[in-house]
């Protein structure tokens, strides 16, 4: 008989605490195997490197090569090809209490008119999946109002309503997410996860105020300093910055002991930060490959690599957003993201814009097959 | 009748000390037209900007879009889509007098060697101009010896035979080429590419030394000190360096008074460079769209813009490569790379990895076409 999420998060924060225990067992979260496999990347290399070229001469694009071919080796046949297959992009949804203190540019009514849009078909995300065949799925994680469609419009794209409440509590007051709603989302996006086809996804959000939880998570996990994690919004505008920093210290300072990563995506993060976290570590455990779009679903990937390290053999990160702190992040990541267009737009277009590249490195395995015996 | 190269060549050279006289027109190039035009940027950006986001929500998306479209507006009927027609790379080889004095990593031979990989379609850029369709030319500007292949073995892309010479003069012991050489390298290059089809060309050379011409014509034509602008090569050693720069110095002071874009380029230049110049300036001339790959390929951009400054209008760079001296370049150019992959191989690879992002570009307007009234 199962136990109870409450039970088992409750355990688990004070298994963190105490640091007694395996936390990802205790939260029922799916095992991830290393991807670590030296003899495929010397044969691979073998393959790529052009002829009358130094080792390496491939940069950054061997580097992808080899992570695609790791995350696919493990099938009964040897590795030789690689094949994407229903490739899928998850946007997931929510608000955050701390856009009551004005942290944004944007009125909060702005998460639900982004998720029509993309359910009507008319955001910008809708024309890159239709250009690059993703299937596009929206999960209302925690929107603050209802989201319906006008009557008498049919949705292009299927919303899977995941609510794990109206928008998270104003972290200034209170944890945004007590730890059983945390872990609900977590488990809510490893299902969401389980349900899709596919051995390729992109993970994306869209949420008003949640850069905050963003510049919170990597200032608490990485030892960042506030000043530096905090986003700038767009349109900047020094009195907002100003307001937000304020904002955000008062917040970290009330949930100072919240250090665990289970502990500070309760108290900081967001119903779609977690989600995307439990979606990420599903998606590793199936040897997916998983293409991070920007800055808050790095702070997902932060979460989720200190739940279960070896996800993070499964990210590929797509591209650098313009918010400040994803430079530290990245960094704190050890990941170099393969695009620095500076999108404002969020929502998995990052992650799309770069997936040509997997596909040219999988055309090059397949061009250059004739180079090993 | 025509007047002859030598004639004008050391016309304008007299005119550029003097400043007295138009050099484009005394070398016969082509003329180029700046593409400005506000009245099609705000359409397009009404186009492009998705629902409920600020301006330049796409970043250096819509820095791209805007500049292919300026390029291809000049059209009878108002500017609709981007179209792409027949795209070539094309890929000038030389050698260097310089290689001489032991400056790369590399004996000479190694660019022949390149070229024959080319012609017998084993190279990279093989796969990458398969893979996007690109149409690729190898032009022998001036490889130190004949360029054949083995018996029985027919070329599988074409060869254009424009040898200005064996291998340019080593710059430390005199200009690497007369400027009489230069200026029938340039016109080499306006010819070759007059007889390509399409609207889309990317430009990138091989050549055994070749990173030292464009360290050269960096310090040269935009003041960056020597030191900074050399390139390391691949697997750098500290003596080699050393010994590179030394070489450098040495060739900079001996034509120190080699101060305009033309004597810079004959003087410090290659056979490759300046045919790249002569093609880029050309291209630009037929509104084409130029992807220049790398740092080489970045100097004749520098020579190009010196000849003619509106040829920067039509100039997109693809890749920074690893030479730390792309980077200063870059920033001379006012120009951000598309992508930065850390690839060595040179030979058009970084241009054609860049591409997608151009299809990407050519999408977007087409599928965001119902935005505008």
């Amino acid at each position: 008989m199962p136990t109870q999420p409450a039970d088992l998060a409750s355990a688990t924060a004070s298994n963190a605490r105490s640091g007694s225990a395996d936390p990802a067992a205790a939260l029922r979260l799916p095992h991830i195997e290393s991807t670590a496999d030296p003899a495929l990347e010397q044969k691979l290399m073998l393959r790529l490197t052009p002829p009358d070229h130094g080792q390496h001469a491939l940069g950054r694009l061997e580097e992808l090569v080899l992570q695609l071919a790791r995350i696919q080796s493990a099938r009964p046949l040897p590795f030789d090809l690689l094949v994407f297959d229903s490739p899928q992009v998850v946007v997931f949804a929510a608000d955050h209490g701390i856009a009551d203190e004005g942290v944004s540019a944007f009125p909060q009514t702005k998460t639900r008119e982004h998720v029509l849009h993309m359910l009507q078909g008319t955001a910008l995300i809708n024309n890159l999946a239709e250009l690059h065949g993703f299937d596009l799925t929206v999960v209302d994680a925690g929107v603050a109002s209802h989201v319906t469609l006008p009557e008498n419009t049919k949705p292009r794209v299927p919303l899977l309503v995941r609510k794990i409440g109206y928008g998270t509590r104003n972290m200034v007051l209170s944890p945004a997410m007590s730890v059983t709603q945390a872990v609900s989302a977590l488990h809510a996006g490893m299902d969401v996860m389980r349900h899709l086809p596919g051995n390729v996804v992109a993970l994306a959000d869209v949420g008003v105020g949640n850069t905050s939880c963003a510049s919170q998570l990597l200032s608490r996990l990485c030892g960042v300093p506030l000043a530096d994690a905090c986003g700038r919004d767009q349109k900047p505008d020094d009195n907002l910055i100003q307001n937000k920093l304020d904002v955000l210290f008062a917040a970290a300072s009330r949930h100072r002991k919240a250090t665990s990563p289970l502990e500070a995506l309760a108290a900081l993060g967001g119903f779609e930060v977690a989600m995307m976290t439990g979606a990420m570590l599903q998606a590793a455990s199936e040897r997916r490959v998983v293409l991070v779009d920007g800055f808050v679903a790095g702070a997902a990937a932060l979460v989720a690599r200190g739940l279960q390290p070896n996800v993070a053999d499964y990210l590929i990160y797509a591209h650098r957003s313009v918010e400040p702190g994803h430079r530290l992040m990245l960094i704190h990541l050890q990941a170099k993201p393969l695009l620095d267009m500076e999108l404002r737009v969020g929502q998995g277009t990052g992650a799309l814009l770069a997936w040509p590249l997997l596909l040219t490195a999988q055309s090059l395995l397949e061009q250059r097959r004739a180079n090993t015996v």
